[in-house]
């Protein structure tokens, strides 16, 4: 899922996104409600009327904002005080008002309100956060149940609220997080907490903790992960859904991914490179523009340098789990892992490889 | 001519501008000298090639900017020194060097090397500034007919030099300049020297007093000009070929042109109007997207704004100048610029209408 913090996946139209062929978006609760209000998306006739998006949405809930922002909030057992960014004005998220608001907002799939900690965090205050996590899980499921509420995209299905399971990198605290979560039946379930800071290993360890606890039939999503190799790595261990910054955020920065590795444009050496950003590359910036020309763009401060290493990554990155769903299908994921790393790796000295999570 | 002053049209890929129904656009030979340098698109193949545009591509001569920078700069007889705003290094145009560097940059149609002189000037110093431009223009001319120069674009025609002419705000220099641009025989003919602060009464003087003495069959461009009713004003009187950042530089600050006059889409009054910038508009962005999802863009800071307000905006000039020409051709002009303007004008109190001129 492309990151659609404010109901736009940044320097993107809908139509490109379509284009690529991107069928869900994630868009920000904590972000919408603010602004432009989620009572303006209501009357708009839900978030996708009125972003004039046809395909799905997901929320999340707004708790990796809320708990993100530290110095602007006060944590109680029934909600979380936080000031806004933008005019200073108090707020309260509970986990019914949050449903309440996820119904407005009209996602098709919208995600309960839960306790992010940082990493790293003590077992006692990660213990503390899961068990408030899974109370408001309760909470939550029981608010979304009261009023069935239906999707406002074109689907028109019910609104499904997925749980998430929390834990830190502690393994008694994600496999009691994970059966609590399972237990409370959601449509889907997700597992929070990772992307946060901690080192990849133990992002594999939550992984490898948590998964085998899940129903097969239910979809999994892995919350703001990640690079092509958590991807790889991600759905080997059985993760369904992810959603990342990386090709929106590092496009804009002028970081772009290739079948050989991620290139910064800005360097010297592409100054008079007149072939495409990534010759193995079908989509249209590639096709059409020069990697000497984004260069330019970027060295020039114009918004066309955006909007152009954008599209590239997210074309890359839906190339990249459309080869990925195919070579499941195919039973060949193991070789597709091994023939797509062994070019990606091949110039990875160039820059680091970083793995922020989702919000812009 | 939309302008693209950097090698892109702000904000639009070359495809948009195509879609829209571009056949020509602007680029600054000033910036483009500077960056990327004009041996780095030479070695592209030409600005065509360089920025992936098929059809035709006017540069100016960078007279304006290095006349607008006052402190940058010393004025010769035979050169202008100036500094780089990038870096500060010193550099020197003289009209056999413009015609190098456009030669380079290989543009459709090239533009002589002028001094362009603010809003007010007296006449002593608008006279030396017309005569050292008359004797640039035959330097500029010897130039370019010394090696016969190839447009690197599709056409493959020989590049087309424009002579400007100048005079400030005053009767007997422009009729000066206008003979002696006339006599020098160039393909094309630009008015130079308004759109500089001038009122609006003093760029239509200029037109009377000048275009009586051009020949019927060149083209003849009003150089930095201008909003909807100035081009109406221009063409009227015999204006053929324009360029204005106003589309553009006006769609990033949020203000859209619309059938019913100039809106400002950050206004509390669209947060809720679900209906399209411009419901007569048939553009792409009136098609898919309201103006209160545009408003909410922009409010958030979002590069969207400004690529569907810069969309929007192109086609609306667009559309009026393809309005004009059929207009035109069908001999009914005047009832076309008053059926526009009785529209255009009908909430034009709502925002003031200024016109700055082309640099970006």
């Amino acid at each position: 899922m492309p990151v659609g913090t404010q109901a736009t996946v940044k320097s993107m139209t809908q139509e490109e996104l379509q284009e690529i062929g991107f069928k869900i978006i994630l868009g920000n609760t904590y972000h919408l409600y603010l602004r432009p209000g989620h009572k303006v998306i209501e009357r708009a006739g839900g978030i996708h009327k009125f972003m004039s998006w046809p395909n799905a949405v997901l929320t999340d809930s707004g708790g990796f904002q809320v708990f993100s922002l530290e110095h602007l909030r006060v944590i109680g057992e029934d909600e979380v005080v936080f000031k806004s960014y933008i005019d200073g004005s108090t707020h309260v998220f509970s986990p019914e008002t949050v449903i309440q608001i996820e119904k407005s907002i009209g996602a098709d799939i919208i995600m309960a309100f839960d306790e992010c900690v940082a990493y790293p965090v003590s077992h006692e205050k990660a213990k503390a956060a899961m068990e408030r996590t899974h109370a408001w899980a309760e909470r939550c499921k029981a608010e979304w149940q009261a009023s069935g509420s239906i999707s406002q995209g074109g689907s028109g299905t019910p609104q499904a609220l997925f749980g998430i399971i929390q834990g830190s990198t502690y393994e008694d605290l994600r496999k009691v997080s994970a059966r609590a979560i399972v237990d409370m039946d959601f449509p889907g379930i997700a597992i929070g907490g990772v992307s946060v800071g901690e080192p990849k290993q133990a992002m594999l360890d939550v992984l490898d903790w948590t998964v085998p606890e899940l129903p097969r039939e239910k979809p999994r999503y892995l919350m703001g992960v990640g690079t092509p190799e958590d991807l790889l790595d991600a759905v080997w261990r059985g993760v369904d859904m992810f959603d990342c910054v990386l090709p929106t955020r590092l496009g804009r920065n002028g970081s772009l991914y290739t079948t050989y590795g991620r290139i910064n444009i800005k360097n010297a050496r592409f100054t008079e490179d007149f072939s495409p950003v990534d010759p193995e590359c079908e989509c249209k910036v590639c096709q059409n523009y020069s990697a000497a020309y984004l260069r330019h763009l970027y060295m020039s401060g114009e918004i066309l340098a955006a909007r152009l290493a954008t599209y590239h990554n997210l074309y890359f990155y839906y190339k990249l789990m459309a080869g990925i769903r195919q070579a499941i299908e195919e039973d060949r994921l193991k070789e597709y892992r091994r023939e797509f790393l062994a070019k990606y790796r091949k110039h990875r000295a160039e820059v680091g490889d970083g793995q922020p999570r989702m919000s812009e």
